[in-house]
């Protein structure tokens, strides 16, 4: 068995991303990057040449005055994804769709089609959306409950998954000496009945290089884990600490193993910011000019996300937290009940939530690019993570992981020197799935198709 | 004012398309050109070195095995597009999305991310899909009714284009200097409530370079007229005969007239089919041996189509036509009207119909480079057309086109040496529709914004 190695994504941001505020004042990055394709193209380029695994596009489909700058104009990530990978060759291209306002047929098609576009390249981060107001996009009184919206997303993704079993290999000989184009036995419809979707297929789209685009899944909460543990192949997640992280990546793999599936099909790949500098005291002190740049009024501001977009700015500063958990319900519930918690045992105000949170936006990825590259080894041997999600912004903030910190890992072994594949199924190492109705023909005539 | 011109699309298709049939058999052609990015990129690349204003791409979201080679697999139209937009710099990028299955807001922003990504060149054929069974892939027992497929389109189209006005011109600054990065008052929710759409707004993407994006429409029934007449810029039909053309066309023009609207931003751009050799009798020649591939068998099973892929296999061939519009109410019902109007009034056989529509199949822009010239030329004088979408098959008959018929029409002034714009709007001749608010802040303070 080949030696594991660590899984390398670059979230590709415009102009910043959660606890980033004033990215867009930086000289490198131009003030319309998040509408720039061919700044997300560039950006995608300097990854592949560094040898990444994969981009990843982040997404949201609601926005009011009050938004973050980097949620309030920015492209779709498909159509993105689709631009970059017609100017890239072997990096994966993993793009954020929600299961709660998409049709599983559209979203089965237009991923399929990047993968075909790509040559096996695509992924899909699996999201649910955490806004309530994304509703009010979609023609509906209210956001779906937490049972709901990941119910529908298990289904959701059943049914993209069959969907893209509706070829086998082989259905299009496509055989201009016999004219034969298509083998109808080689097509298969789906129809799917289900709780929350009734999908007949079958879909128009051959089977891919890679099969089927890679499942990748953020979600934090009881049910998001279990959607994860269910479906995902790669999770999106975050890393406050050593501890927390293993203990996340040991859980996600027991849930999966109880599951029945190999948990070495499921990898955790947390998204960290790394800060670089020559010495561990440079980069702190970058760090904490970085953090300077945070208001305290847009933190709090931003602290209303989880709860719903809630208006925090009406409560007395120095009162203790209030209890407004409600509001998360159909939200980010699982954010807003931490931070509940937090405050209720510290017994902080509401100014010392928002102090905390500002200063826990700390990256445990801070220092010298010894020091990186050790921290991230370290997490990578203790069983913490299967690869990191870098944050990339300033161009040259980023040379600095690929052109210092990449060397080192190289050399020790735990990055890998090449591409050993061209799709991104193969350069994670995942298994491609076998088309369902090729296994059951297998199944049932196996001497005719032993090799 | 300056002279009316010619415009000219090209229908990229990947393995032929509606009428073609053995296509994917032509030496020049890949067998699977249809999910093939580089076929279509290469394809689009000749189309902009000819100067073509725009590529059309077509769709359908519904196949069985009985289906036409084109429809089994092919790439979802604005994944293929986003890829073409950045291999190609001048030429508009028009796709098909079909408003019964998609939600507004997510068309609004797939196509205005487009616009964006090609610098202002995307156009959005507005579609209500004509196979019934569609339904069946997005969770329906039906596909809706003529008067709910069109009345969704017609309400749909208003929300998209509401969403695009979400950001007027200046709405940000990102101004490095000053540290703003936006200015809220620029920004505007749609808050639209209405028969079939909740969209609350705003959409999260600014202004493009043209506006909006320009709107196509096809589709033939009285309903189907009445939304090109209201929301079409540029109509994609069929040109039978040059009569019916222009019928066609002064019917358009005066519907949009009786609107309250211009004409002149009303474009009729029929689908055509050249065929085009050194000589008219070698070109009938070549029409002929391309006519003479379809298979009886082949063209009685697609003549089901209109009909909500009725069976017609399973009647007497040399008795009457049978009476089966009703199948058709929730398909394609307009062309199977005509269809049994046709048998009615020549007291068709069944047989006859087949042989009268394979017959019929002929296109009037055969013949060598002057004739095919000549016939588009006059049909443009005459009023019948306002430019031609030519079917785009083998690179050498299309070439035939480009360089031989095109140097004649550009030689009389009838098309454009080059291109006159970066935008679809600017080659087409379009005025760019100013966003309803800025229109309304002029509106209310013209000084302000005077020049
Ligand atoms: C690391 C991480 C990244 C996420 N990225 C996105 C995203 O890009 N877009 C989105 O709509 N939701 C995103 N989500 C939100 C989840 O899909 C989910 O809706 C949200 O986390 C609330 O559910 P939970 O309580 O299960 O976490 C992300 C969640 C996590 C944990
Ligand atoms: C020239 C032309 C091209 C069309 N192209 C498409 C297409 O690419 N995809 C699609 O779903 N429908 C297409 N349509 C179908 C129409 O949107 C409509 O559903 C169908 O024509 C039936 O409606 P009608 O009776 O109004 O024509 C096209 C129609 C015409 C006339």
């Amino acid at each position: 068995m080949p030696r594991r190695t660590l899984k390398l994504g670059a979230v590709l941001l415009g102009v910043g991303g959660p606890g980033q505020h004033n990215t867009w004042l930086h000289p490198e990055i131009p003030g319309d990057a998040s509408v720039d394709v061919h700044w997300y193209i560039a950006r995608a380029r300097a990854a592949e040449a560094a040898g990444f695994d994969l981009v990843f596009i982040v997404d949201s489909q609601f926005i009011t005055e009050n938004s973050p700058h980097h949620y309030l104009s920015r492209l779709e990530p498909l159509t993105l994804l689709s631009a970059i990978a017609v100017h890239t060759s072997r990096i994966g291209l993993v793009g954020t769709l929600t299961t709660s306002y998409n049709e599983p047929f559209n979203v089965a098609r237009r991923l399929y089609s990047l993968d075909h576009i790509s040559g096996g390249r695509a992924g899909w981060n699996v999201v649910t959306s955490g806004d309530a107001g994304t509703a009010g996009n979609y023609s509906r009184d209210e956001h779906y409950d937490y049972p709901t919206r990941y119910g529908r997303a298990l289904e959701h993704v059943q049914v993209v998954r069959g969907l893209w079993d509706s070829y086998e290999d082989g259905a299009f000989p496509r055989d201009k000496e016999t004219g034969v184009f298509f083998d109808p036995d080689r097509q298969h419809a789906l129809n799917h009945k289900g709780e929350y979707f009734s999908v007949a297929g079958p879909l128009n789209l051959e089977r891919s290089p890679q099969g089927q685009p890679v499942i990748f899944q953020a979600g934090d909460s009881e049910e998001g884990r279990d959607l994860g543990a269910a479906v995902g192949e790669v999770i999106f997640t975050h890393a406050a600490s050593l501890e927390q992280a293993k203990a996340f990546r040991t859980e996600l793999r027991e849930r999966a193993a109880a599951k029945g599936r190999d948990p070495e099909g499921l990898l955790t790949l947390p998204g960290i910011q790394v800060v670089i500098a020559d010495t561990d005291e440079e980069a702190r002190a970058k760090e904490d000019a970085r953090l300077g740049t945070k208001s305290f009024d847009r933190a709090l501001r931003e602290l209303g996300r989880p709860f719903g977009w809630h208006d925090f700015t009406r409560y007395d500063l120095d009162a203790p937290f209030p209890d407004v958990r409600a509001d998360a319900q159909r939200s980010f519930r699982t954010q807003a009940e931490a931070i509940t918690k937090l405050a209720r045992d510290n017994g902080f105000t509401l100014r010392q939530v928002v102090e905390h949170l500002n200063a826990s936006a700390r990256s445990p990825f801070v220092g010298s690019p010894e020091t990186v590259a050790g921290t991230i080894e370290h997490w990578f041997e203790e069983g913490a993570l299967d690869g990191v999600n870098i944050t990339v912004n300033a161009p040259s903030e980023f040379a600095l992981f690929t052109d210092r910190v990449l060397p080192i890992l190289r050399e020790r072994g735990v990055v890998r020197r090449e591409y050993e594949s061209t799709t991104l199924r193969g350069n994670l190492g995942l298994p491609v799935p076998e088309n369902r109705y090729t296994a059951a023909r297998r199944a049932a005539e196996p001497a005719a198709l032993a090799p």
